[in-house]
């Protein structure tokens, strides 16, 4: 199933999306009008949300293009993101890290699908795109074997990770370079995983149509199984917890000036199987 | 005024402490019976708790020593940390950061004051304990300016920032070696800024009765006012959100293995005009 989380007037909330249309889950239960909520009551949650849509009559169901979408996760719990976790072309063969690289986002940069992002200049003025496979927790993770990690798994989804490149934001900083409002567009949809296999799908970025990332799911280090593996030995995972895996290879490197994001660019990360994430720049 | 969150069998809710007393805030309002609740109620919501609070009889408060004390924040949004933030005994002027370090925390490892903390000793047997002043963010913070900063703290606490020192979970990967459960004990309570001045406070840490750390607050790089500002211009601090401000030098430095947090060691981390928060470790 796919599932939106759309905005109406009385605040987020989840929407089953089947092709061009979609259908806002006014389901009784507050808890499984959220993906936070969903995501923490299981598979009878989600079978709930399947049979609920499948028994409303077809004109309920309005064109995508007739709702707005918010944040695919309205209010994640905590977003972490993982660093350098694509080979790059060529590389020698154990030149990267041998453990994921983990750094936090702070949970209130979610970013809506088709939104403006825009920001104070005075604080970076240096920022750039990266398109990351998503995964929403589903289930609460600790300790949890790579054997079981997708379990804990809900869905996934895109993000962009837009990050700040200025020297003082960067490395050490990076978590602040990472938090700006918006800062990380989120969606369009979460898609569970028995719809979606992410072990080897396409994904990029492009600007203005030009793009600037081509990879494959395939050439992450560590797979999704092991990242969440490896984190629940750390910390507790939490139902909606977003988890990015890392971005792929840019085409050109490093990025020159040209690549850093300027108002009017508009951004598109892709996922095969999943869709396109746009963001415009302000 | 001094608000602790103890557990009752519904749950943890918010209780005045006065003394030796302690009484549950038993609030109609349930959005006022958490720390993240009245921290974001503004102080209207404080002014209501203390008038309930002298409105209930004597024989409603009962002894500190019949409570359970939960972690002072319960559920903060997030847990943000500040690197090297004290001056060091002798140190060069200028020599430290020019800006606040600042270091993610997961929010679920918080722990209770007097609680026992334990943990999977193959993940790391290398752990350190570190007294810090903790600030809980009050009303919304974004872009404030420091003069404005410290209308947005509801309180202060402290914090031990217990943190792994391998070297695979320090540095880069200081968000993982923070961040297994009960590595941020916190508490006793959060005294409200009426009664606390942070400029100048005493502050150390003993293992077992020995001092490993005795510093002041006036040694810090960048004051309270200062850290809310810098993190506001990156991210949105949130009600309830907990910074841990940094910690003074140790006494011996480095840190030998017989500083090393080992099974029956008691931790007291001691902030003047808060108090004790004590951890066991397990």
């Amino acid at each position: 199933v796919r599932l939106a989380t759309i905005l109406e007037a009385s605040g987020p909330v989840v929407a089953v999306v089947r092709g061009e249309r979609v259908l806002a889950a006014d389901l009784p239960a507050p808890e499984l009008r959220s993906i936070v909520g969903l995501a923490g009551a299981g598979p009878a949650g989600l079978d709930l949300v399947r049979a609920w849509a499948d028994a409303q009559p077809a004109g309920a169901w309005r064109p995508l293009a007739e709702v707005v979408l918010g944040p695919a996760v309205a209010h994640p719990g905590a977003i972490y993101t993982i660093g350098l976790n694509y080979r790059a072309p060529g590389e020698a063969p154990g030149s990267g890290p041998d453990r994921p690289l983990v750094y936090g986002k702070a949970a209130t940069s979610v970013g809506a699908p088709g939104g403006v992002l825009d920001w104070d200049r005075s604080v970076t003025d240096d920022v750039d795109a990266e398109v990351e496979l998503g995964v929403v927790i589903g289930q609460a993770a600790f300790a949890v074997a790579p054997e079981d990690a997708l379990r804990h798994v809900f869905g996934y989804t895109i993000v962009n990770d837009v990050s700040a490149r200025d020297p003082h934001l960067d490395g050490d900083q990076w978590l602040l370079g990472k938090s700006l409002p918006g800062f990380c567009p989120v969606g369009p949809w979460v898609v569970t995983p028995d719809e979606l296999d992410p072990a080897d799908l396409r994904l990029g970025c492009t600007i203005n149509g030009e793009a600037i990332q081509d990879g494959r799911t395939s050439d992450m280090r560590f797979g999704v199984a092991e990242i969440v593996a490896f984190l629940s030995r750390h910390l507790v995972l939490r139902p909606g917890d977003l988890i990015a895996t890392g971005t792929p290879a840019r085409l050109a490197t490093p990025p020159g000036p040209g690549r850093r994001l300027r108002p009017g660019d508009t951004v598109t990360a892709r996922i095969e199987g999943i869709g396109e994430l746009t963001t415009s720049i302000g």
